[in-house]
């Protein structure tokens, strides 16, 4: 079975297309602010969404538009996110049905998502305008812009699409994403909209969404906050031509390693783009008793706020390491633990069996230096692994979140 | 009941002197690095632990030497930690040993702490050059040199002593302590040592600490890591000649207020003193349906980084107060929940309902730029309430904790 990287972002599974554009929710009339994905045909969709207690208005009214299973476009604005306003829900319905009417399809197959401050009064007059326009410009060759309106800090642009054979038809997954602060283990601040042409489920789609999440977008942490609004969403047109995907079995596998690759692919660059990263911390945990000790424990470090300067510092500290580790809520035997880091500059251990042990600082410096780092931690306890993806925290993110809204 | 402030820290109460100096464990030779409290008569004594799994060698020492609810000495060391080290263990045992022999007292009636860097060999060279001058120099004037000894990027002495009034006899407790980074509820890089003249037995001083501790120290929050090696040790001499308290009571509930005055001021102090931090902020929950939830929800919001970043900035970003609540992991009724912020500059008014209101950005501006702000959380679904404590996150906490080690 091969993966293999293929041109067009969500654009590339046959039946879509996609617009992205300013439309004036952003005062800034250079950042696009509103992205939209259309599908040709009725879609099977799914969705997960952040486990936060308060939650956007968009999300509740996705929720109800995706219970039946089916979707047919994705309608997404930037630089506000509609999440505690007194009238939010009833907006968000607004954008859907401004959506259906100008594509023609029903109101309850939008997917609306919205990113951006919180608590702030969305106005629907640049939305309406927006949506309109979008609606005409939708096209092949429109992921980019589509990718490109829904960013909020991130600074990089995030798309990506695979191509796969799923019995015996060639079968494309397309995804874009936004991320930057507030990324945390279950969700947080980020949207990503993944299109496939696979012929599957809807039950079996949200399944295979469901497995793949929880070890790619929801193992990345850049602040520990977790935010309101965030969703990742998957419609699937079917237009490849496969023998629908209804239960387990090697084709539900194949798709599920080719939304894995997605999922594999996004949360780092998630998390390496974080507000004000300067490096890329993978956590790798093997050897873990279980997959939810190995999972807490890779989260832990890579959420440590000290870990996170450490790393900005290049600052060997691993007794910081193990200080996350202690309070992450994991249950070990810290003595058969060890740890060691690595990077393109080499690796270096620093502790073994649960103890600090002596190292070169000059080989750690250079280590820590570069903009990749993987912290490896053997708990030799076990066959259970698990990875996790942060950043470092550095001055631009303090910045960048003393004032976000100006 | 009156309890009023009074000098002598923790040499304040009867019985006990204190010293503090430079031994050598840091470089720098105008740091103090070495700290002695000692009691003319055996105490009564408890202490309260960090949760961490991952614990320092003088935590398993102490809680061996405590035991027995008995001690007669502190010996505290700053700059290293005596933690993850293989021969951590045998070096606190060594750091007591020492100390009973300067003393002329039980090896097991020292209570040892260090506090530092993880994972760096601890010298006991400048350590038993240091036992030995401080077991010469204690005296009542010197709990200022042992609040400064065990300082470590605390850039504010933490010491108080109060009078109060006990069973007709007139007592005292004092106290210092050592905060800054890594201070989050459940004890972080905190260690706090406390003495009485009261009578107490061991039983009800160790319930005091605990039911004191639970809402003052483990309610603050500087970067949400908690530590390797702290703890709140409390020792009482019962020379003030009160009958001793053995029981609950009139007498246990005027001694936990005095020792809740001791916690109540060094809570906010030890945030506000939080590593690079500008600004002490307090977050005051009532109308909780329950303890839990105003807990969980007060440290909750006091330990997300975007509203730590939110403070630094003086950004009214009220969507981040909901957001923090929504994922702290508090259940409650969101429909019900109004927040206002104030200061010395006034109060300003932001949700209402569970929702963002319009609100003065001139008026909350002056209120957000003053140094010490709190956050008023009106729950209005029940009685409970709590108070945490914490800072904002700053570019001086990168900068602190990107290179601590040199």
């Amino acid at each position: 079975m091969t993966i293999k990287r293929t041109a067009g972002g969500v654009c590339a599974p046959k039946g879509f297309t996609a617009a992205g554009m300013h439309c004036g929710v952003r005062k800034n009339r250079d950042k696009k602010d509103i992205a939209m994905i259309f599908s040709d045909v009725e879609c099977t969709a799914a969705a997960v969404y952040t486990q936060n207690k308060v939650y956007g208005a968009p999300i509740t009214v996705t929720r109800q538009n995706i219970a039946d299973g089916t979707a047919r476009a994705v309608i997404c604005n930037s630089g506000n996110a509609n999440t505690s306003n007194a009238d939010g829900v009833e907006k968000a319905e607004a954008m859907c049905r401004m959506t259906a009417e100008a594509l023609g399809i029903k109101s309850s197959d939008v997917i609306v998502a919205s990113t951006g401050v919180i608590g702030l009064r969305l106005d629907l007059e640049p939305i309406e305008y927006g949506i309109k326009e979008l609606s005409k410009n939708l096209s092949k060759d429109g992921g980019n812009d589509a990718a490109n309106a829904i960013m909020t800090t991130d600074t990089k642009v995030k798309e990506i699409s695979f191509e796969f054979t799923l019995g015996g038809k060639t079968a494309k997954i397309g995804a874009i994403a936004k991320g930057s602060g507030m990324i945390h283990p279950n969700m947080a601040t980020m949207l990503s909209f993944i299109t496939t042409d696979a012929a599957i489920s809807a039950e079996m789609l949200h399944k295979a969404l469901k497995e793949v999440v929880d070890v790619t977008y929801n193992m990345i942490s850049v602040d520990g906050d977790t935010s309101t609004n965030d969703m990742v969403a998957v419609m699937a047109s079917g237009l490849c031509g496969n023998a629908p995907i209804t239960s387990e079995g090697e084709d539900y596998e194949a798709f599920k390693a080719a939304l894995g690759a997605v999922g594999s692919y996004m949360a780092p660059m998630i998390a390496g783009d974080g507000e004000g990263a300067t490096r890329l911390i993978t956590c790798s945990v093997t050897g873990a008793p279980d997959e939810k000790t190995a999972k807490t424990v890779a989260r832990g470090v890579i959420a440590s706020s000290l870990v996170k300067a450490m790393f900005f510092g290049a600052d060997a500290n691993w007794g910081r390491l193990l200080c996350a580790m202690g309070y992450c809520g994991a249950e070990f035997d810290l003595s058969r633990v060890g740890i060691s880091m690595s990077s393109a500059a080499g690796s270096i251990k620093g502790v073994e069996g649960g103890f600090c042990i002596p190292f070169s600082e000059e080989d750690a410096k250079k280590i820590l230096l570069e903009s990749e780092i993987t912290v490896d931690i053997s708990m030799n306890q076990g066959e259970a692994s698990a990875t996790a993806w942060g950043c470092d925290l550095t001055y631009d993110y303090v910045k960048i979140n003393g004032d976000y809204r100006s």
